[in-house]
């Protein structure tokens, strides 16, 4: 029978075999080249039925359906989510202003779960582990993940028009046989969901997952743009431009980074009394000065900040958070998504002075390569989380959590699937 | 006598000192305390009547005139012009379109000379040091000059407006009393010429002047703009855009970091022949396409070049220049200096796709603590400076420089100031 399990289940043995001497029921099965499906889970290969937070039409609230789940193919894995939180992303093509809307939908794309089975192929994860999903991938094959610089996958970059499986352009998710479209390849608003083995970052299984769940997408962005991408020095002057979760933990990077100085710029002046728990030093409002902004950053900092972080996606905020970096050594990371038809502007002089302009996608993480240090960040305390974890819902009230993010209430919305 | 001495001066005997063993008399005098100026020219101090190429009006030919050279004054040093070259900058302010005019004036900054006196508080020069003038400075003090990013000197940035020294805002050229001025601190079309200290870069007394002149300025630029800020890896791809003096040096510089391909981008299809010389595998004319260059660049490299230099200062050719890199690690650097109204356009997806754009100003070489290491690459033969010279004049026909400039012909013409 061992010839006929996957090479992931194989490794998965091997690797318990290798890692345990007490479990001798596995180790005999395994020493006679006969192990049974004990790594299997009792739904593996079935289809789940489970609950779901379906979008059936544009900016309606989500509806709590009973969805089939279809067992993950060739390279693809099965999981339970446990926690996920809502970001923007998933309100923006909710909302589906402007984008082509997909609908019916599962959205969802911060989360933690559980493996609960695993496709064709699958060699590095298990029954059992612990994943973080993941909107971007990392096929490990393509010319973005074999350069240590990039985390733009060929394969698996985010697609938002996409609502199917690469492997065989079909949804995993149906309702009496209508399927429903995923949303990036995780669609986490489901009890059970399917996803590329690609998109998910294997985890270290004492980490709460009700709080690392935040790191699969905005609080990740945010800190990597910062410590990947800006790298500010110990001492640095930092501005951040948007105080959002994306902002906040860019700013949070700053904090770790050793920055004297973290000025944050925002419209909303409620943003700063909570902004000062990510190591905000220095508040600006554009409204209050009747010069830009960029001038104003570069009279109170000598001539401009080491490096700026710019999360709005606001091209005049773009322009500013470029221009007020000090010639000679400035860094400015763009990490917001403005309007398509957004145009950068800037005097060439601006850079020649020696500025230099970067943009960033998932703070440069590598999903599955990454994230596990990241996660290691919170476990030893280097990273605080749980400030950006304003609210929890239980799944049944998902809706709640998105009236609090069109109220603009809080940073991340936990919700709980077994609540 | 000695505490009369300047700072420089001891420091200079004091070298010697610990350097030498066999000159007794410099040593004995030096361990009485009571050096006698040994170490100065017969000319310290007082005013050097000497030839230099005046330019009197805008565009006008440069008339050989007998000026008077005063003394260096508080950290300034006084040196002996060995061969100068010309580079398009001179070129401009010669020709005076558009900026200022500020005549008559001593033009050139291209050049390598001997010292022949210093100023007080000049300590890390002496009579007989071999020295690079820069048209930009290091005055070691300033945050620029701290930091490690940076060759921006506050002091000594380069002030092409300015016509006189920093220390008493007066000219140290004079034709029977009547000033004339500087230019960008250099003036090195005469036999001798005032500069401040901190805009000379002693080299290796080894090197031979009438070659190493050219670092002063283009080709360190260029050079630079590769190796110090473009950083291409063994094997990359690198787009050259402008293959001028410039342009070639920045080629010369990926094909000594083993660029795999180098892409060079003209609008002068004869240009193509001469930058083979130069490591340019392929060439590529604007002209000859109807679609943007950056498409056809992305279409022959696969999506992209790893790495862009712009040395045209054409804002389109800066603007292809950045859109050309591949998206994920792609760096373009620009180096070309731009009409004062041209705007950088490009939309911001192509920053956010994990882009990076640089400016770079003289190569991002800080110009006494790096250029001595320069000359060293051309000493050790890693880089090949003669296929740069492509012309020869005596100091008397220095006019013919500027012609073949006009002309386009060449890319250096050494004038040598003793022929």
């Amino acid at each position: 029978m061992y010839q006929y399990l996957t090479h992931k289940l194989r490794t998965c043995l091997a690797q318990r075999f290798f890692s345990s001497t007490t479990n001798s029921l596995i180790n005999s099965r395994f020493l006679h080249s006969s192990p049974v499906v004990t790594n299997m889970s009792s739904t593996a290969g079935v289809v789940i039925p489970c609950k779901a937070a379906v979008a059936w039409e544009a900016g309606k609230p989500l509806v709590i359906e009973r969805v089939e789940v279809a067992p993950p193919q060739e390279m693809e894995v099965r999981i339970k989510v446990k926690y996920t939180s809502l970001c923007h992303t998933d309100l923006y093509f909710w909302e589906a202003k402007g984008q082509t809307p997909l609908f019916p939908r599962i959205f969802g794309h911060e989360a933690a779960g559980i493996v609960e089975s695993v496709g064709e192929g699958v060699s590095d994860l298990c029954v059992g582990d612990h994943v973080l999903p993941v909107f971007t991938g990392e096929c490990g094959e393509c010319a973005h993940c074999k350069s240590e610089e990039s985390n733009m996958c060929d394969l698996l970059r985010i697609d938002t028009d996409r609502g199917v499986m690469h492997s065989d352009g079909k949804s995993r998710f149906s309702i009496n046989g209508t399927p429903i479209n995923h949303f990036v390849g995780t669609s986490t608003f489901s009890e059970y969901t399917v996803i590329h083995s690609g998109c998910l970052a294997k985890i270290n299984p004492k980490a709460p997952m009700d709080k690392v769940c935040v790191l699969s997408c905005g609080i990740s962005t945010g800190l990597g743009a910062t410590l990947n991408v800006a790298k500010p020095k110990k001492g640095s002057i930092v501005a951040v431009f948007g105080l959002g979760a994306v902002g906040l933990a860019a700013a949070e990077g700053a904090r770790i980074a050793g920055a004297s100085r973290i000025i944050g710029i925002d419209l909303n002046p409620n943003r700063f009394e909570e902004a000062k728990k990510f190591g905000v030093t220095e508040f600006l409002n554009p409204k209050d000065f009747d010069v830009p902004i960029q001038k104003v950053i570069a009279d109170v900092t000598n001539g401009g900040v080491d490096r700026s972080i710019e999360c709005t996606g606001n091209i005049n905020a773009m322009i500013s958070a470029f221009e007020c970096v000090h010639d000679g050594w400035g860094v400015a990371v763009l990490v917001g998504v403005p309007n398509k038809d957004a145009v950068f502007m800037t005097k060439p002089i601006n850079l020649l002075n020696e500025r230099t302009l970067k943009g960033t996608f998932f703070g440069n993480y590598k999903p599955r390569t990454d994230l596990p240090s990241v996660v290691e960040m919170y476990m030893n305390k280097q990273l605080e989380l749980d400030k950006f974890i304003t609210h929890r819902v239980p799944f049944s009230d998902i809706n709640k959590a998105f009236d609090l993010m069109l109220k603009g209430e809080g940073l991340r919305c936990i919700i709980s699937m077994e609540d």
